[in-house]
């Protein structure tokens, strides 16, 4: 496994190079010094686990046959182009939510000498997707399935993030709109679609597979990565912020988190009252009034039996698939993330 | 003509209701109204040249063979797609030079209840490309050929973007960057590939030609698109505001114009002193002396000569190519734009 990751990285190295010398663009000494740094800035920083999964899954599908270099190399390039559209789509975030720091670091648009012209970073980035496809999958039989699967899952994303965004316009704080529906709708089509069923999709496609017969697939691919989401809101608020590494700030945020969603469930009318009045507000004791709603409601509780519904539900599903290389991957996920603590 | 205008402008509210009734998304009446009025503020407010021009070219390659009605609109939404490109990046360019006001409104992420969603909402409108081909292409035997050629036609653009960022960098106004190459490669990448380049290609993609062996073609198009971007240069500065619809800034911008990259190939040392010490500055008398320098160097008598003999040289090219169906499209860009006042 540490030798699939060291090629990984290798394989990085090598695509940057292409792009670097893309024959569709004449670069220019201090173009080509910009893009460098900026992939190198913004692309390999995370924990690559989604790039990661896309070669953890090939090798799965192919039911434990030793993978040659070649097809180690096309499906690192693949799981690039997720960690690409996930750098495109932290760039542009961070600059929409004014952020600070990303991965430990100053945001990209935060530099001086970069600013504004991050937004088009970002869309360089997002370019940069097609051109590897082009450079390694061009002749391939699932090419244009490729294509297409990349374009829908951004597509899918930008909508969750609009639904996020518009829900959470500044100077509307307004509590009532934030529903079980709402909050699953923004988690699939923002995170759970390019994080979960993206690597695996593309996975399968290098296996040959038809993905469009592969709708079941999919259908548990979001659902865990609802559920990943939900682990993440839950941390945020009751997590060790040393073990995430960050400190939370949904609450201040207004965030649509699944806390607060289910709190409003919950609570009786005097509860929600204490709710509308603190959360969303920067102040320490307007945040510690609601944790201490979130613990005299017993939040914990219920996303423990949130979290043992869902891995019931999660592996009933997953024993419910026909091929048993499938339902490795798909275990292969909910084992990564079940009961994860960060 | 003024029918096919018509049907082009049909085509758009088919498009748009198709785009909001996307399965890939589950709109609720509030994500769906922003989308629509979003589209409605930045789509079609345009001259649609650039939409127009694809119908055009596809008629000329039929050589005046009556066009079906499943062409006209197939050749529609191939010119919406520019148009939504174009939407894209201006929506984008306008954030990152905080500019106030676009095609005679205020710039989209101006509106106060939009904001920083703008940038987005750009990435939905790129995004509406790929489902608008799927839609309607997906069953083409050229449809992955559409797929590349938008790809790369983007990518293309963004780069061009990047080297006019990177190039004009706030604080450091240094003239000696400007050249003629320089100038030619933001040119030829930010505006002629997409506004020239691309609705013929989509015209002859759709009469079943292969791209690839059009180089000749991609070559007329991108020197009549840089030849356009010089007019422009030109009219920013000499045109007339009432006619062109705007007074030029480009002076006070710091833009690299052709016509300082001009003056500073023609300036002896004194005058380059003045453009030095005048370019780039909002006050109006560094700029009046900026324009008296340019009439003294009579650079209005260089671009007479620059204009006829662009139009010399793409005619004599033009004439070279062997099919008088592709001279034909060709001709009808060329007589478009040469002597254009606006």
């Amino acid at each position: 496994m540490a030798d699939l990751k060291s090629k990984f990285l290798e394989a990085y190295a090598v695509l940057k190079k292409e792009l670097l010398e893309d024959p569709a663009f004449e670069f220019s000494d201090e173009s080509r010094q910009w893009v460098d740094r900026m992939l190198d800035y913004n692309v390999p920083g995370g924990k690559l686990n989604r790039g990661l999964s896309v070669i953890d899954s090939y090798k799965l599908l192919k039911e434990g046959k030793e993978l040659t270099e070649e097809e180690i190399f096309l499906a690192s390039a693949l799981g690039w182009c997720i960690e690409w559209l996930q750098a495109y789509f932290l760039v542009l975030d961070d600059i929409m939510d004014s952020s600070h720091t990303r991965r430990g670091q100053p945001c990209w648009f935060r530099l001086p000498k970069v600013g504004m012209i991050a937004a088009n970073d970002g869309v360089l980035l997002r370019n940069h997707i097609p051109r590897i496809l082009k450079n390694h999958f061009r002749g391939k039989p699932y090419y244009v399935d490729l294509l297409d699967l990349f374009n829908e899952v951004e597509f899918q994303t930008a909508s969750g993030q609009m639904i996020d965004l518009i829900t959470t316009i500044q100077g509307e704080k307004d509590l009532s709109k934030y529903t079980l529906s709402l909050h699953r709708r923004i988690v699939q089509y923002k995170t759970a679609y390019y994080s979960f069923y993206l690597p695996v999709a593309c996975a399968l496609l290098m296996a040959g597979e038809d993905i469009e017969k592969h709708t079941d697939v999919k259908h548990v691919l979001v659902e865990m990565g609802t559920y990943f989401q939900v682990q993440d809101d839950y941390l945020d608020c009751f997590g060790n912020p040393e073990t995430i590494g960050k400190i939370g700030t949904d609450i201040e945020d207004f965030k649509c988190s699944w806390l607060v969603v289910k709190a409003l469930e919950i609570c009786n009318g005097e509860q929600k009252k204490l709710l509308e009045e603190n959360y969303g507000k920067p102040d320490p004791e307007n945040v510690a009034k609601v944790k201490a709603l979130y613990h005299e409601i017993n939040l914990q509780g219920v996303f423990a039996e949130y979290e043992s519904k869902s891995y019931e539900k999660l592996t009933t599903s997953i024993e419910a698939h026909p091929s048993k290389a499938v339902q490795a991957v798909l275990k292969s996920f909910l084992g990564k993330i079940y009961k994860r603590q960060k």
